[in-house]
């Protein structure tokens, strides 16, 4: 079992209306970065939307590191990649890259995902389907 | 003088958290997408940035016709064209096309943006200089 | 019947955030203002949530003139109204005031909301439970 | 000297449009609630507008706790307190609470905040000053 591997990535144009009155593009936008990363993850673990699903992830916790300030014009890749499975939950972690700094670190960020059951509003473990599609993604990479 | 050539274009990913709890992208987003394409047109007029200026662009309308709802995951381009010119503004179109529909149209708009005198909030007359660029970017095209 | 009352308001706080690199708020934040008055209104003809209804409106066109530029700190209050009935649609009117400027008119705005079956996606009529609702809510401004 | 005071607090609506396509409000709209507490205790220490300063905060790190789903229609406290004082930082805590909920505590955050340059982008040591202004708005809640 390997995580870690770092499998997907999105690429996205940073938008001149992201920035904010400081000039740099606003903290809140790196929260959409990584869901974009996120969602495309889940995409590989459910191909179709999850939003009807009786049981699926929600985000409970998210780290992010603050490394460059970013401005338009830019595009940056955010790259994401599940890190350990917990019971019921599981980490994920992104890192998001500037090619206007050459590619280097904008910004690092980690997050707990935890599957609930969306009408009790409780925690389920994982299933075994959905540890072995996890590995099945990190060992695409 | 050719106006009117949608000479300017971005190419933009569609991300899952631009939309809202109808499951379509939230009508917002699409005035994002357009500035977007204005910004881009705008970086061919005024390379440098305008914000420090003193005179410069501001945004005084905008219509916005909705042809088709837009889910995740597509990829939008929006395209900018000015289409008349005025004696202290002019007028500027965008039109958006979705790879998910096949490259039909999803929106339309015309927007007015007037040349202002940022200290004194006044409208001033577009400058030959700037008549002349407009002109040059949408014989370009 | 008497429409264009303009019974239904909301306030919102200009959050700092809503402002982009030039120092105002970014005009594509007007939208959800009119959004959320709209809503606002909705609630009033639709107290259940209409996202799973088979019928239900979607916004088609909206026009928007910016009439100030506005900054953080500021509260704004939005009003809407529905302005006039058409066979599948109606119009919705909005203005926006700004308390930081004396309660003087930000913005103005008119939509088309048009009625539509969401599994189709083709106009349905409005029906004559919706009209008289629309008249109610005018009536009791 | 008494930090953790939570002295700061701003109120906010939930707007429709701040929901995703899951239903609940998307995980990015936090952290533009966390700012605009922030934002509110930096007018404290820096009546005047930061942005044109030689010396000023950055975020540099986030951490956010999500505790509960939010949904329209709803109004959200978000208090802000600094925790600790390094040397050129400190660490700014929020907790937002839900009035749907019936007051509870719908998600918690810790940033670091850094003091620097902007020229240089090197961070500098707290002056004796912002210290005591940070004493000060913690003394008065």
């Amino acid at each position: 079992m390997a995580l870690a591997s770092w499998p997907v990535s999105v690429e996205l144009p940073v938008q001149w209306g992201e920035m904010d009155d400081f000039g740099h593009v606003n903290n809140a936008v790196f929260l959409r970065w990584f869901e974009s990363a996120r969602i495309a993850y889940f995409q590989h673990l459910w191909p179709e939307r999850p939003s009807g699903d009786e049981v699926g992830p929600i985000l409970a916790r998210m780290e992010i590191d603050y490394r460059l300030p970013l401005q338009y014009p830019d595009t940056v890749r955010c790259e994401a990649t599940v890190t350990s499975l917990g019971n019921s939950s599981f980490h994920m972690a992104y890192r998001l890259f500037s090619e206007a700094h050459g590619g280097a670190v904008a910004a690092e960020g980690d997050s707990v995902v935890v599957m609930i059951d969306y009408r009790s509003g409780k925690s389920v473990p994982l299933t075994q389907e959905l540890r072995a599609a996890i590995e099945a993604v990190e060992a695409d990479s």
